[in-house]
């Protein structure tokens, strides 16, 4: 197997792609698209998003030291590229793509009711690293749609049909998982009663 | 759209999972999987890992450096799990997973032959947040399989079959894009004109 060099990039794939609200009051009130996003740390749970200085969003993160991070599945897809295209300068976009903007519990930060889940985050510092910005932040709250439990609360996370970012493309997930965290070393019992379970999960589903 | 209020946790996803390879020498040769992983700048590119202080990785990383992000694909899932459980204090996991260990040519650290993709960074700084410590670093070199270029040495990337960790699963994508960057808002010509390349690069891929 023969390696050919590229150039230095960021070839990191594929990565979430997120649509990040901010803005405390309404006439603030702004959507954009990134897919520089991650956790960088578990206890306390934090994460981050490097944004340019030139975008709107980043002054009004800036200004109220808070964000939230809304998870973007199947159906919204045209929405997500269409907010990481267009400037919150010239268009509203919750208005423009017909977005319900809720309030943030924790932050008070606005909120996409129409994201399956909504990750609260406050602003503990930036780092600027040449052409991005790096909002490091500590997720005080997370949201997600009711519609996303069974009848005996589990969450059936896989309903959410979460789509990533793949070296310029939007995908969504094969259906079926290629194995769970921990497979690899699992004593074929537990895979058994697993995958009972996951049968129960894909029959409540169905209802 | 009614929401339920969850835990604050690390709810980000999907996630890219990567194995990161560490070590100069041979006989420091290891690999971790992680998904606590981004890009946090674009020029220069930049990325980080976060790491827990307890794992073997963190000291053979400080002492070096350096680190390699190796892309993961469909194939390769097991060993990615694999490398994510177990420790390199116990097993020697480039043996364990007949893996190939190839030097990069910019870092001098030890890359995953069998990755489709192999991201050599250089250490710029560490940042201690809780649990993890995060390994900023400098994006210094990208190689590529040789098997993923066209006859007219076009990157193929959709054939690299890259994976994500979805809140606790892996996961394949599908096969069809869901859309392009700028798709919301390109002229229908233009879209055409994609379309037709899409077309042409599918032929080339089937022969």
């Amino acid at each position: 197997m023969s390696k050919r060099s590229l150039k230095p990039g960021t070839m990191l794939n594929p990565l979430p792609v997120v649509m990040v609200s901010c803005g405390k009051e309404e006439s603030e009130y702004n959507i954009m698209t990134v897919a520089w996003t991650g956790i960088i740390n578990s206890e306390p749970p934090m994460t981050y998003v490097s944004i340019r200085k030139s975008r709107l969003s980043h002054e009004i993160i800036k200004k109220n030291a808070t964000f939230v991070i809304n998870l973007c599945n199947e159906k919204l897809v045209k929405t997500v590229d269409y907010c990481g295209v267009v400037s919150g300068r010239d268009i509203n976009k919750f208005k423009e793509m017909r977005l319900t903007a809720i309030k943030g519990e924790k932050t008070g930060c606005v909120m996409i009711e129409e994201c399956p889940f909504n990750i609260e985050c406050k602003v503990t510092n930036i780092v600027e690293y040449g052409s991005h910005d790096m909002f490091v932040a500590e997720i005080v709250g997370v949201h997600a749609d009711e519609a996303l439990f069974s009848r005996s609360d589990k969450l059936l996370f896989e309903k959410a049909d979460l789509v990533v970012y793949n070296h310029g493309d939007y995908f969504a997930l094969e259906k079926t998982s290629l194995g769970r965290f921990g497979h690899s070393v699992m004593k074929e019992k537990t895979k058994k009663r697993l995958a009972g379970e996951n049968r129960a999960r894909l029959r409540t589903k169905k209802r």
